[in-house]
């Protein structure tokens, strides 16, 4: 039996839970790879607070850089977060040729291409599946699974917080600020919801699937964003009356050598799989050019599924080792496939408008004559019998450019008779292959 | 640039798409991982139908044999099927250590233990991805993503047939042998359908799952196996009445360090994400007691899809050879911590039970009399107005022993009001965790 020693930097819910995970399966982690992790070092700046679980004596200390250093530990695990200290951490230990475990994806969706290039110019490696989608091995199945297909397009449901909240929204029949008052509450959002609830998390979550498929570095300023405050249960309600749900979507799609990156709430078929992802499940959708649509689900978030996904990594890094092959499968290969971004003006989507507009005659006309003068067509109309001066119209278009989109919307904006912001946003029809 | 080379036996739909595959993405799969995979031969026995794909001069012939001993070949593909010559060919292969990449369930379930044994006496290795689940990464997400997991149980939509026909059956309206028939025109289903149907298939792909995550040989004989023939339209419909889909289930439990093999037409949750795979697709529904729920989607047939993965495998055979590390991770590792097998009388279950009993006084009383001396306790009862002699009445239980279940129907069918033989059906609430 071959032994392989961890450090741990960060002994908060999910250090924990990757002690945990190794305490409980670590014989039969042993008997199915050969190896016996040995938690040899953790580091964290409370080394006072009870998680719940037991160290060694002299396992637990405050200073990670003597951890980094130390001849114990074979593979450094960083579960801090954020970009700053983290990003010393790991650079740190690349430059001891000290291979890294991760689940920080906005690190990585930051400071990725720099890490990575560290990495390979001290040939170790940085391995990150529990940075995207939790528990659910999707960056192995893109990496590994899905190595001999072309990536034509990927759906992602990335964010635990936003999905809960749509759901209940839904389920409940209640608003959004009175949802998310209560998912903070709860524990399931937090204190400052902003990096969720604006869609800055699933961007992040977006850069590395699109880096990682498409060879090419993406940062999260790559990611057009729109998040879910404007989302409201009319949304919902009209969503589902037409066949539709309402997703926070990472959608990165592939058209003639350049990617589209983008986060948006999103229609997609209510019957679809994609559609069934409720509460705070993850899932990735992906169409391969070989393969056909595949789709991964699971838990996005959580101690337990998080530690999964880390000590998976964690022995992907100790069989490279013991077998002396790192670098065996390059965890995020460069090469000059791909041209680039596509812009979002270039984009080409089906749209759902919602306008407020002032009940009279003649609206409708004059709002379907701005879309058609952009080419915009029109695939539906729903204005509901209301006895105020201003009533909801929701259209869903066909296939639209954005650039289009956007002027007309500027324009139909400006007229009297819409008394509201206009609210935008995309369809996605995930159509069988 | 490295290069691998490749023999393919067998080539058929699959084999061509191997070679389609590998023609159409090679370029950027050797940008991916440093690897070029070059087919040096391919052996069939018709070396003059046209299959869509152009080979070089004189990789084409038919002799396997001169194939698998060739120095230019170092991994042999065998995609014949069946479980005769492809057992020898495999066999040859692996006593000269060369390494297999095969899409043959029936052999693994059946031979299984023999081939791996070999291989690993030769310090060489199979892969088989494709041989459960089609182009769904599933084999590698089990071994790989979630060896941190102890398996609690996994279900299966696993035969594309089987779930194609369940799917036009409902949504058509339409009885199992129409259904059949036009999908045996279609192509969808074979000739004889049997391995289908009859569930064969799946318990071949269920043995080799259960293998994967419990390290212990599973033969085919060790599941127990109900096919689709008895599912009725009626059936279809009462289900879905209730809030439920039926699809055919391979269902994998561990309890108690024992392990539940079966194929059984089942009712699952209309609403769930199982309930929703449709048609050709195939799913894995894994829980792990780490990850919690997981589920894999995806085509699980067809000449691409089947390829993603065979050539998925042929790259991880590839790059271990390449960096020396062969063997890497056990493809069938098999240890000591799971006891054996659960026998069917044992299984504790939730039933669906439809029986054609007389529309007479008293029926409901004496057969729920009879589940009641059996300690099966009533969920539902469902019996419509129809003026007929015999009316069909269903019964959904709690949990209850198999072996009960079996006693009561047994008795159930001699009652003289009870007209034909009942049909029974499982139910799996796939309860979230």
């Amino acid at each position: 039996m071959k032994t392989y020693n961890l450090g741990i930097i960060g002994f908060g819910t999910v250090g924990a839970g990757v002690v945990a995970t190794i305490q409980k399966n670590g014989e039969l982690l042993a008997r199915r790879t050969g190896v016996q992790l040995v938690i040899t070092k953790v580091a964290d700046l409370d080394i006072v607070s009870d998680r719940g679980v037991t160290l060694a004596p002299g396992v637990l200390g405050t200073d990670a850089m003597a951890l980094i250093e130390s001849p114990e530990v074979d593979v450094v695990v960083e579960l801090v977060g954020g970009t700053t200290v983290a990003r010393k951490f790991i650079t740190e230990a690349l430059k001891r040729g000290k291979p890294v475990v991760t689940a920080n994806k906005a690190l990585l969706a930051t400071y990725g291409e720099e890490l990575f290039t560290l990495a390979r110019k001290h040939n170790t490696e940085i391995y990150f599946e529990a940075s995207v989608g939790g528990g659910i091995p999707c960056i192995k199945a893109l990496r590994e699974g899905l190595v001999a297909n072309r990536c034509q397009m990927i759906y992602g449901i990335l964010n635990g917080t936003c999905n809960y909240i749509l759901t209940r929204m839904e389920q409940e029949q209640a608003d959004f600020a009175a949802v998310l008052q209560s998912a903070t509450e709860a524990g399931y959002a937090e204190a400052n919801p902003s990096m969720d609830v604006d869609g800055y998390d699933t961007a992040h979550k977006t850069a590395i699937l699109a880096s990682l498929v498409y060879g090419k570095w993406f940062k999260v300023d790559d990611v057009e964003v729109q998040g879910i405050r404007q989302v409201t249960l009319k949304d919902i309600d009209y969503a589902a009356h037409l066949g539709y749900r309402i997703k926070l979507l990472a959608v990165i799609k592939e058209s003639g050598g350049r990617i589209q990156l983008g986060v948006h709430p999103s229609l997609i078929p209510g019957e679809s799989q994609l559609g069934h992802v409720n509460g705070v499940y993850n899932a990735v959708w992906v169409r391969g050019d070989v393969s056909g649509t595949t789709m991964y689900y699971g838990r996005g978030a959580g101690r337990d599924a998080t530690s999964s996904a880390v000590v998976a990594d964690i022995m992907d890094i100790a069989l490279n080792h013991l077998h002396g092959c790192p670098n065996r499968v390059s965890a995020f290969p460069t090469y000059p496939e791909y041209q680039g971004l596509m812009y979002s003006d270039e984009v080409v989507s089906r749209y759902y408008l919602r306008l407020q507009v002032a009940d009279r005659p003649g609206v409708l006309a004059r709002i379907s004559g701005i879309l058609g003068r952009y080419q915009i067509s029109i695939a539906s109309v729903t204005q509901h019998e209301v006895k105020l001066p201003a009533v909801p119209m929701v259209i869903l278009t066909h296939q639209a450019r954005e650039a289009d989109m956007k002027q007309a919307i500027s324009e139909i904006s400006r007229e009297d008779c819409v008394v509201q912001e206009p609210v935008l946003f995309h369809i996605e029809d995930l159509v069988a292959d």
